[in-house]
């Protein structure tokens, strides 16, 4: 007889508002009583508490987390407070926690504790016991490679469905918890199938897995993007992908729940770094690392504006003759600035989903100037209205209507050409489109409307 | 002897590059060749050559599409795209493609073509023919209800391991193609617990499953919201999760490669309302269907930029006397918004994965306001000195200096308070704060400068 798998007696208690609350009178008040609360909570739960809770408070949660579970815990946590966390616990725990956990997993922690060491001492491959294992540290972030496991379910393309139902049984040492799909390898290890867990339990007993296996298995070598990955994923709906070698041989697998964890990790990232802000820092780090690593991107920010008002000091002398010119400008700023932004997001997910391609990307640019063009003559039309109406001026409404008109334009090229530029030559864009794109509609906008207002009305 | 799955036999090519372009020369020369073509592609992959077409040359796609794959090819079309693609289409062929889809993507198609459909006739219900499939019409989108599928694997807890296999072995009609987890039910449907097929496989053949089976099933009910359901796969690592009613009786299931599309198309969704963009439209849309649906945020967004005009205007006879002033205010105006723009990248983030609490509000207050105040001093400094250096004019480098802290101070405290408050009233903070914050150091900024100019150097 198996044993029953441990999950069914995971505990299971939820982080709700009321066991939240719970939790942080026995904090306050009880520490006595947060193991019992604790022994009660998910894993993922306790980890979610702990990322909820101020810094001074996680050290008295973490001494009473039940031994067993410390382990996913830790896995679960962001990697802010991960780094946080494995700095408080003692050497032992942090050893008994990379035993508990699959391969993955157990080579990010290893690396995290090499990156976060003062001492040069400290060393990944040090922390894990396993040869193969230590091979997971070589891989860069964000490949295949990193995404893998090692655990996987193989067999051979002459076994009956039957033997590989009985393998399954025997509860083998190398079975992973969730084997998900059997890869079907010769002796040499080289991947001639796949036969998801789904198709296995449907197959004849007799049948041979060569007979009843997916011949054209997806595959990814390890040093493919963790991008593409996420492709083959969402577009062909897998529950497992097997990483190959160079030559056909089976390295491992990535399973679908890293690849939504990470999915919604990417998400995060694009969205923060394109504010300058640190997607995986700790909600509550000190305030002076998060202002160390904010400062940067707010630097780089202010050549945008000093550009911007390197444009408007060229007019001086108008702006002083006509200081409604000052009051407008924000206008125009803020009308293109949002224009290109429409443009840009909608060029930056094309690029992402792979729809836009060399051979689209300039019937992709005429339509987008089209519609900068159609927006750019409704929101003129609008201002030069109000000018009319609120200063009484003519000339000044046609001023601005024309200026708007052309950074509208301006906008749209922009917001096209930008993030096509910045993916030709590898940048990410949905980091630093923004910058670029709003440094176009802000000189080139200043530029016309002031040039146009000099020209026209002075 | 059951029939091997289509699955295996699914074509397999992908629209690398080479068969892309291969693919547009058939599209011009010779349409002849491209029934061929087609045949060998991945119904995934003709459905992303669709998407990267212009739209003229769609309906010569979908005419050689062959007949088997069109459902699936159908199905994985982005919104926008299959609404053209359904116009498109011969009635009969539509409801080809629907019978062919599982209960989920049959019941989402037939609500597209009764959206897009001129005719009031037209309705949804008719277009399924089974009961069950018309009551999935009923769910809210971005409910779980939205998400499910009436295809399910079920069980009662008396039967053994065995029996179970063998039911899935006898491929029965109502089996989904992929069952994932084995749903445990009593006579009346009520759910006692879940069975992996991953834990199924491995567990003893002659234990019953109430026996083996997890007894604390994670459930949803229908009426509960998408991202909450995205939250429990995340967290707890599940392909399968169960949709109850109130009575807790089985409804159907929602399964993991559906939630990665949700997670995907979500943070696209986001981002592009966030710029007032519809993430689900044709990147082929005439332009002005696009301009029309871009119009309303930029009005919207006018309104910031009017209320800085107002500010400035009040000042108009301090920018006469020091024009200056009127090259420095986009400096101001930038700092600030990019300040801003960091703090509620990071407080939208915690509402999003739920970090962020009543209880945790305030201490997060006190440390963004802090760094927030800290990068407001850097950035001063900087100005400080590249003002008295350019202009010469100590006075105005304290002013801009001063001004810069205040504003950068208003950021932290517009970026905090704005999320929190558009979700307390239940608005999404992704897509509204950025033109609040905006606006608070929009007005905060010009009004403290120019107010501090006139009262220091006038």
């Amino acid at each position: 007889m198996v044993e029953q798998s441990h999950y069914v007696n995971i505990p299971h208690r939820n982080l709700t508002d009321d066991a939240y609350i719970e939790i942080l009178v026995a904090l306050d008040a009880t520490p006595e009583k947060l193991g019992a609360l604790l022994a009660d909570l998910h894993p993922a739960d306790i980890a979610d508490l702990i990322e909820r809770l101020p810094r001074d408070h996680r050290r008295t949660v973490l001494a009473n987390i039940p031994a067993e579970h410390l382990g996913d815990v830790v896995a679960e946590l962001e990697e802010g407070v991960q780094e946080h966390v494995l700095q408080m616990l003692h050497p032992d725990d942090v050893k008994q926690v990379i035993n508990d956990l699959e391969s993955d997993d157990a080579a990010d922690i290893a690396q995290v504790l090499e990156d976060i060491a003062d001492d040069e001492d400290v060393d990944a491959e040090d922390l894990l016991d396993d040869h193969q294992q230590k091979k997971l540290l070589e891989f860069e972030p964000d490949t295949a490679g990193s995404l893998m496991q090692l655990e996987v379910a193989a067999a051979l393309p002459t076994d009956r469905v039957e033997q590989v139902l009985a393998y399954m049984r025997s509860d083998a040492e190398d079975l992973p918890e969730n084997p998900g799909t059997v890869f079907v390898v010769d002796k040499r290890r080289k991947l001639l199938g796949t036969m998801s867990i789904n198709r296995l339990v449907k197959a004849p007993l007799k049948a041979k897995l060569e007979d009843v296996m997916r011949k054209t298995p997806l595959t990814v070598t390890p040093d493919q993007s963790s991008d593409d990955v996420v492709k083959v994923f969402e577009k062909y709906d897998i529950h497992n992908l097997a990483v190959v070698n160079k030559r056909g041989q089976l390295l491992g697998r990535i399973t679908i729940d890293d690849i939504l964890d990470t999915v919604m990790d990417d998400a995060a990232w694009r969205q923060s770094a394109a504010a300058g802000v640190d997607s995986s820092e700790d909600l509550f780090a000190p305030a002076v690392v998060t202002a160390r690593s904010r400062l940067p991107w707010l630097v780089v920010n202010l050549g945008t504006a000093i550009a911007a008002a390197a444009v408007i000091s060229l007019f001086e002398d108008s702006i002083a003759k006509l200081t409604t010119l000052a009051v407008l400008m924000p206008i125009i700023a803020s009308s293109g600035g949002n224009a290109t932004t429409q443009t840009q997001t909608v060029i930056i997910r094309g690029l992402a989903t792979g729809s836009i391609t060399r051979q689209n990307a300039w019937a992709l640019f005429k339509k987008e100037f089209a519609a900068g063009n159609m927006t750019g003559f409704v929101i003129a039309l609008l201002m030069a209205v109000g000018v009319w109406l609120v200063f009484g001026n003519p000339m000044l409404a046609l001023v601005i209507a024309m200026a708007t008109v052309a950074n509208h334009a301006i906008a749209a090229f922009g917001g096209w050409v930008t993030p096509l530029v910045l993916k030709r030559y590898n940048y990410d864009p949905a980091i630093s489109t923004g910058v670029i794109t709003t440094t176009f509609t802000d000189v080139g906008g200043f530029f016309v409307f002031l040039g146009l207002a000099t020209l026209m009305l002075l």
